[in-house]
């Protein structure tokens, strides 16, 4: 495969606040991106993907026009809460392929939109909001493993914290753990801080071919791996609430693909949908053993060690379906440039993208390095 | 770039009648295709493109789900009326980078569905239907060369005698010239035969690799040309509505890459949004020159030819938007292997598919050869 990187970045803040327009909230991220990457023409950006759950049509007709794009390819890629590096990965085989070599792939969504939840999946009954699978997940995992509450209340306390040093995180609060299990109950295994919140925002980034990585920057942040699988469309086909199958194999992909082992991560971004997913994620990516994810999370809050989710993950920096995969990939290339300001992780030379879909069903998992 | 191929190919009938569920009329189409190719077990199947604007959130899950596929990539691509070839190219590039080797690519939309007004473009005024650009088109086209109403009535006199031996098509009349003349007035350019109309429909087709198309039949249709163009999205932003400035560029892209020229072409499936669509592709593509793409039309009316819009075109066979590349690029696999039946094009080895969207401000043409 012809060698692909991401050479640019840029974000608009997330909010909790309503976004009138799509088209708008796209372009802020991408004008953001091309503010930081001066060495860009807007005439070398030869397709443009959107990543979004938005029901509006063309976005990325839209956006190549109100940002002065005259792209070969433009076109909206959806897969719920994984459509961000679902639009990554097709502008990785566009490069890889030959059919382009700079791509912008722009997610957004809005605290309002769709998206949210699978009507698809009658299986869950009246029980069709995120938060009932998230919950039985939880149950089921802290069950099998043994799991104290403490332990799973790291992950929102650690990840809220990482927060307060991304800028354009949506969180704005920096709870303890005590304030983790006094918050709000939403259901019997859930408490508010355990749930990330959908929000508005956008993120932008940049992918190019090997020639045109050399000639748009000194630093550029290679893909070397990439794994995905859809396992079912359906919660409650999956049969085993302690692991999650589709980032099992997504992972063993990606790791094989660039022939990295967990071992030598230095960074993660996965997607903490909920407090449970960040443990499940590192199990299922190899990077803690079977029930140990929790331990680990807490470890990491305790030693104010901040290179699993650094940005705040989805439970601190907010949820813009969307986005998320985009932003998380952003957060892993400025880590691995040295470029993430005061939430720096020192060293950080290869990293990992983390992106799921409806109750995980859907993976997506990406290594990038220097 | 890896070779990549159609290798099979399904639909559902075009109706006028609404669909109730996209899921399910996606499975129609996939599970006829199943049925066209014994030789495929489902579980080679490795990525699931849905085309469409239909307003469901993670319909390729769902489409695997319903149809027992496990894959690793899954995602839907909507450009409105180019999504079909959207996810064909997308498709391809996945193929040719070597991330999958058998890819569903399935397209739905409803006769009722979304995405037939670009709700975006306000320079249209209260003007915002197809049928107002596609008027101007008209008006442009007849006035700078001198066209005759008669000339242009070719195309969907002929297109709807195309679409009478195709037992998919929507199309249940056969007008004769003077009939498209004497048809209800639409506007002061367009009468009611020149339109093509939004209906129900899915089409699928697996493209494969090289190896997996060898292993999965002996007559592959390999694509061996690809171009894709932007220009705007704003019909207004068209400076000259005499051609189509991204069909130009697409195909001298998709010519360039195939190493054909428009000569060598045997057999097209255009996009006959309207009757004056059908001179100005042929102009865009090369395959008449400017302003004599009526007269050709009208002289393959004459001389019962059918090469160009075989299974009957937009105006025949219905526009299901999302679809709509789909199953012209399955109509070209047909004739190019022999199986179109009584519509067959005498010895078509060499083929061309043209889709465009929202006013012909972008257009992706597709090189098809055996």
């Amino acid at each position: 495969m012809n060698r692909v990187a991401v050479v640019g970045f840029g974000s608009t803040q997330f909010t909790r606040s309503d976004a009138p327009r799509i088209d708008y909230l796209l372009l802020d991220a991408a004008t953001d991106l091309c503010n930081n990457m001066p060495s860009l023409s807007r005439s070398e950006i030869e397709a443009v993907l959107v990543s979004t759950n938005d029901d509006s049509k063309y976005l990325a007709s839209i956006l190549s026009e109100l940002a002065g794009i005259s792209p070969r390819v433009s076109q909206s890629i959806e897969s719920m809460c994984g459509s961000g590096t679902s639009a990554i990965v097709t502008g990785v085989s566009y490069i890889a392929a030959g059919l382009a070599d700079t791509v912008l792939v722009a997610g957004a969504d809005s605290v309002d939109g769709p998206g949210r939840i699978l009507d698809w999946d009658v299986s869950r009954g009246q029980f069709a909001h995120p938060v009932f699978w998230a919950s039985l997940f939880t149950k089921s995992y802290k069950h099998k493993f043994n799991i104290a509450d403490e332990e799973l209340a790291a992950v929102p306390a650690k990840n809220h914290r990482n927060a307060a040093k991304n800028p354009r995180a949506c969180s704005t609060v920096k709870p303890a753990i005590r304030d983790v299990l006094e918050s709000r109950v939403i259901t019997g295994d859930l408490r508010l801080f355990d749930c990330s919140r959908p929000c508005t925002g956008s993120s932008a980034l940049i992918l190019a071919s090997e020639q045109m990585a050399r000639e748009l920057t000194d630093r550029p942040v290679w893909i070397t791996g990439v794994g995905q699988k859809t396992t079912s469309a359906g919660f409650t086909k999956n049969r085993d609430l302690t692991k999650i199958d589709s980032t099992i194999q997504a992972g063993r992909e990606a790791f094989a693909m660039a022939s990295r082992s967990p071992e030598e991560v230095d960074v993660v971004e996965l997607h903490d949908a909920f407090s449970v997913f960040e443990p499940l994620a590192l199990e299922g990516l190899g990077l803690a053993p079977a029930g140990g994810g929790a331990r680990m999370s807490a470890s990491l809050y305790e030693n104010e060690d901040n290179s699993v989710n650094p940005r705040g993950g989805l439970i601190g920096a907010g949820h813009p379906l969307g986005t998320t995969g985009v932003a998380q990939a952003g957060e892993i290339f400025l880590q691995i440039r040295g470029n993430a300001g005061k939430r720096q992780v020192k060293d950080a030379s290869v990293g990992i993208v983390h992106n799921v879909s409806a109750a995980a069903t859907s993976s997506t998992v990406l290594v990038m390095e220097s």
